[in-house]
Formats: C-alpha cells, structure tokens, sequence
C-alpha cells in the first residue's frame, strides 16, 4: 500500500506550477484527467506513473511502444504498465512529438553526457525525492514519458538527436488514468532536451468526467 | 545478496545449447566473456543482466541508449545499469543489429499482438522462470538487449516495424562483463521476431582473459 502524504491529492480544476529543474508528485484516480502544459514554449515534462496499490507495477516504454507499434505516441495511445495493464491514456495532445526512450537526465547523465563537474541531480534526483514518500525507491524508477522532448532517431544508423521541443507556449498533453496512480511530473533539467533554457511547466487535475 | 542455485556457474568454454522457445539463467563473473551465437541464422535471444550482489541493480536500455546517442549498440559499446554503471561491454560482434527498444514477448504479447487464445509464456516467462532461483521477481524484468533482433525505425513517423534478423548461421555477439552478473538468456518465442520459425539459441561462458 502506498504512504499517502498530505500534499498527495491535489486541488481540482487549478493550475500549478513546477519551478525550474524541479518536480513533484501527486495522487491521480482512475477517471481523473492530467493536463500538463507547457506554459512558454520548449518545455519538457517527465512523467512517471505507479500503481497507487502496488507500486511495483509501474509505467512501461518497452510494453507501450511494442504494443503501439511506434515510438512516438500522441492522442489514443495507451501508456501501459510493466504488467500490460493500460494506466494512462493520451486524450488530447496539441503536439505529437515526445520521447519514450531515454530515462530522466541525472548527476550521471550531466557527468557522462555533459562533463559537469559538480552535476545537477536532474529530472532523476527531483522524480526520486517526489515519489520517496510513497515508498518507492530510486531504483524503481523507469524510463519516463517524456512529454514535449524532441528525440529524433536516423532510421538507417539508429543515431539519436536530442532537438528543441516543438511545443509553443500554451501547448498541453492530456492523460486520463485508468487506474489509481500515484504520478511524478517535472521541469526537466537537461539544457538540450530544452532548447538551452529551463522553463517552469504548469499542471492541472480535472475532476473525473460525468 | 543472491541465492545461487547449484546450476548457476557454467562450464566455461563449452558451447551450450538453449531449445527452442525457452531460457536459462547463470553466473558471469567479472572478465568473463560471454558469446551468444545464432546457429541457424535469423534467431533472436533476450539478455538479461543484473548485480550478483544486488539484484535492484539492472541492465538500462534508457541510459545505454542515452550514453551512446544511438539505438543500435554494437562492438565497443557499453550496456549500462539504472545506476548508470556499466554492467557489460560488446567487445565482438559479428552482426551489428540487435534490439533495446522492446520488452521481452510475454502471453500478453501473444495476446494483444497476435490475438492468440493460449498463449505461450514467451521470453517473459522463460525469462522469469530461470531467475526466479535468484530471487528476482516478474516486476523486475526491464526491457532486455534482444541479441540479433531486427527493429527498424521510420524516422519520420516513429513507425517501428519488426523484421527478420540479419544474422547468418554461426554469427555471434560477445559481451564482457564489468561487474559479477547474474544473466538471463533466450531462444526467443516470437514468431514475428524470427524470420517466421522457432531455432535454438548457442552460448558460450570463456574464462577470464589472460
């Protein structure tokens, strides 16, 4: 059973904010719809998704993009857990293009990718201090959904680019849950997936339809 | 800590054979290589690879893909943990095709793709049969390297599409490994995978080098 903390569910129906190279997480019931928004333009958003009643079930890239036969989902596509079982559903994206393949950005990524000498803990370290209240442990955490990141893949040399994201100001991804989930979102912390600058991204909880 | 179950440490230098549509486990220690062969041609096999030491710790397709900017790993590539340590390297490989994109075929592969009524357990279930003695649960199971497996990309559109793999009879690819493993390795059970027919898998455990 999860821990729920007192900051778990959120106001319904308001936008919130995620300060740069930050994130949070938050309960999502079966039915409720999330909104993440990219409030300037350029933005990119992990997500991260458990089962609020079993976190060892858990948000799957290789299940997803098997089952979708594609590596960019957008507007119908399920978002399957570990178990195969659908967790979320994209039901409106004024976008099209996110990434499902490379997990957060972390200190390692900035030493490994960048060189940095004294690295940012990354969407990595803030989904890990999000979800840790709810039990779940860093080495739980999977490749994210990473909404409004702009990886490009060459389809003859597999060569991988990381480009500005396509999304301009106001643009959203909507996700209805299929199940009880306990969701970690973020501001990501990565210079390149952002188009060399950290932007805050904004969020939102609607109530479950009628 | 590993329970290690008296069939775990191979002969070395002993080809092996894994049957049709099933799986083994085993012990890699560190500096020892690894050879997976496809004795027939056109055959894919799953691997997994987690810490002897410390199961939590598991083979990463969203870092090594991440580190290498590329979704086809292949000689002098790493493939590294979700700590971001590097678990194995490829240090031959005969083929220079094989998949990090897609989760192990499971019933619920066979299921929602293939629209089979009984279906077989696939390389999930082999998979999490042989580690089982290990104390390594279904949940941990990530997307696995699929040796010789053939996914292409569509650059544009995302569309990923599974192909026949390239490899002939008697190509290999060979891992050497950075840490003490515990493996898990296929013959793979995807019909769509594998050219359409079901081959044995060949493996090969040499001993440290010189």
């Amino acid at each position: 059973m999860a821990q729920k903390d007192s900051n778990g569910t959120l106001p319904l129906n308001e936008t919130i904010e995620i300060p740069v190279r930050s994130g949070r997480a938050f309960l999502l019931q079966k039915g409720q719809r999330l909104t993440v928004i990219d409030p300037r333009g350029g933005q990119v958003s992990d997500l991260l998704a458990f089962n609020l009643h079993d976190q060892r079930e858990v948000i799957s890239s290789g299940r997803s993009l098997d089952y979708a036969s594609r590596i960019y989902l957008t507007t119908n596509d399920p978002l399957y857990s570990n178990r195969s079982n659908i967790m979320l559903r994209i039901v409106e994206d004024t976008v099209g293009r996110h990434d499902f393949l490379l997990t957060p950005c972390s200190k390692d990524t900035f030493r490994i990718i960048y060189g940095d000498k004294e690295p940012h803990q990354g969407c990595f370290g803030n989904l890990a201090e999000a979800v840790q209240p709810y039990g779940i442990e860093p080495d739980d955490i999977p490749v994210a959904f990473n909404c409004f990141m702009n990886t490009v893949v060459d389809g003859k040399t597999g060569e991988l680019q990381v480009l500005p994201p396509i999304s301009k100001a106001g643009d959203h991804i909507t996700f209805e849950a299929d199940m009880d989930l306990i969701v970690g979102l973020t501001a990501c912390s990565a210079l390149q997936s952002n188009g060399g600058s950290f932007k805050p991204i904004h969020f939102r909880v609607d109530a479950n339809r009628p």
